[in-house]
């Protein structure tokens, strides 16, 4: 578990440590892009037994890095387990996104909710991520992740994705104390849960608040970067004599990364509506940043997504501290040619960036 | 046709002259969540039958203002008017939103657009902005507007609606001269288009770049904006002897005032997750500003409602150049009652603002 990594240029990236070049990594590296991730989907016969079956997470996570030269593995799985392990019914098979049999849109139905014991209810992530760790060997280091209360609540409350939010908003405006609750034992269990990661072998973290950015900007405050701040505080920040990395990231919270930097977290996801000069200038060296090429570059051809991962380096400059990455998930209809013109390109385009 | 206003609260804000309290009108306010909206579209039989019957246009265009005390009629349309007359196979029957038949994808897919005459292939649009205007009497003014090109461009390269806009991006990064064309023709057929509803009778006009804000902070500038700058340019500006005020929105543009600011519109719209009082910093007093409660506040009981609405009146602050609206469109599910109470909280409480 404690094997020197051969790779290690994406903790120190992370903790704006001086490295080569800039180190690369994909939101969603190890999905439906991936004709090989489809095969072992298909044989696990659904998304959610792909994610509970340790062998096959492990599988679908290592099988980007046996394409490109990649130097992150993170763990295949969903950052709705929370809310499968507590129990609501998780279902993926609509074929329109995840649905939740058993909303939770009450006081009652949150006075409900308890915190899962991940090497109980969520044992076969950790057995998932301890797999990991050892078939990696130690190449590149193992990214664990969460998704953020608020994030999470969304899909809990609404029972499903939503395109208005008005379950939640609903509660948000009109109970917000109840809605508190949900998010208090939210950001209790996923502290828990990323904690139980990083013990069995998460070299670093990350928590992704998908839906944060259909907030006002006191609500973003008050109800999700407030329960983010709690999971960083009570977050084990070293295991096994080695620094932990935080990263947060709000889908379009570029406006409010000032805040997120006062979270104590080691570095800010940005998506592709900011510009990494802009947001470096907010957040000086306080902390790293991950982005944010636009994941819609992957439909352009290769020469042209060189062109815009050299605008992205630019954009970030001269210095450590950065993360290349797209500005959000990969979308499933990209090719895997062009993922790889990508991570080519930050391969032989960043290293002038760090002379 | 030039009869005075007997009220004009909304384009003295929009010019930024002093009113004694500030006007409100909401984005969508003709529309699902209305029962006598559903009636009148059932007997349509389709919602393009709606949209191209001027009787019945004209009739949900003025419902809302039986129910409420709005500042303003909006013309009930879609943004979809123009590739429509350009003869690309509008369809909304599906239930998932519009479908283009025959979407424009490759140059010479673009070498066959035409501009379409706003008198002829869009003579609906217009006979409904003369029928509104009678039957408003001057009661209130009546909003003209149209989409955005880029907005516009997107269903037209898609074929309709999309996630990951994969088509207009493959476009844009790809071969963005194709694009530049697509867009300087739809720029054209949208100036001559808002000119018309201008010369029709429209008082003020808008423009809605629904999908700006899923581009970056330079291809907007580039493939938005741009084209938006070039429509400003060609309005008329006056009509009857009365300035025709010009609003912009870019939802998720907070980032971009300043830059929308220079096209040299009247007002810009602003959506719930800038705050009025940092998009007033930002713009000064080169322009009125439009918006901006969140559209998920009417999910909330009135007493809620009420207090959201006294949060945005506070947050722009004393002072003229306010037009109260939603951040976004109404919600379909929201009950009348919540704007009701939207629209009572702003005479209610808007006039010490304005001593």
């Amino acid at each position: 578990m404690s094997a020197a990594l051969s790779n290690d240029l994406l903790l120190r990236a992370l903790l704006r440590q001086p490295t080569p070049r800039t180190p690369v990594w994909m939101m969603r590296q190890a999905g439906r892009y991936l004709p090989e991730y489809r095969a072992t989907r298909e044989r696990a016969g659904s998304f959610l037994a792909l994610c509970t079956t340790p062998d096959l997470a492990c599988e679908v996570t290592l099988q980007p890095l046996a394409r490109f030269r990649l130097d992150a593995a993170i763990l295949f799985s969903d950052i709705l387990t929370i809310p499968h392990a507590m129990n609501l019914g998780l279902d993926f098979e609509s074929g329109e996104g995840p649905r939740i049999a058993r909303p939770v849109q009450t006081a009652a139905d949150i006075a409900r909710l308890g915190v899962p014991d991940p090497e109980r209810e969520l044992r076969y992530v950790m057995d998932a991520v301890r797999l990991v760790r050892r078939e990696l060997g130690g190449r590149v280091p193992l990214i664990g992740f969460a998704g953020s209360p608020w994030t999470v609540a969304t899909y809990m409350v609404e029972g499903g994705s939503s395109k208005t939010f008005g379950a939640i908003k609903g509660l948000m405006y009109g109970a917000p104390r109840d809605l508190r609750r949900l998010l208090a034992i939210l950001a209790d269990a996923t502290g828990t849960y990323l904690n139980a990661q990083i013990a069995a072998g998460a070299q670093a973290v990350m928590l992704f608040d998908t839906w944060g950015g259909v907030l006002t900007p006191s609500t973003y405050r008050e109800f999700s970067l407030e329960y983010m701040n709690r999971i960083v505080e009570g977050l084990a920040r070293e295991h096994d004599g080695h620094r932990v990395p935080v990263i947060l990231f709000t889908k379009g919270g570029g406006a409010w990364l000032e805040d997120m930097v006062a979270s104590g977290c080691d570095a800010l996801g940005v998506d592709w509506t900011t510009d990494l000069s802009d947001a470096r200038r907010v957040c000086g060296d306080r902390v790293a940043l991950q982005g944010n090429l636009d994941p819609g570059v992957l439909y352009a051809p290769p020469a042209q997504i060189r062109d815009r991962v050299a605008q992205v380096l630019a954009s970030y400059g001269a210095g450590h501290g950065h993360v290349f990455n797209l500005g959000h998930g990969i979308h499933p209809d990209v090719p895997p040619e062009s993922a790889l013109a990508m991570v080519e390109a930050v391969h032989e385009l960043s290293p002038p960036y760090h002379a």
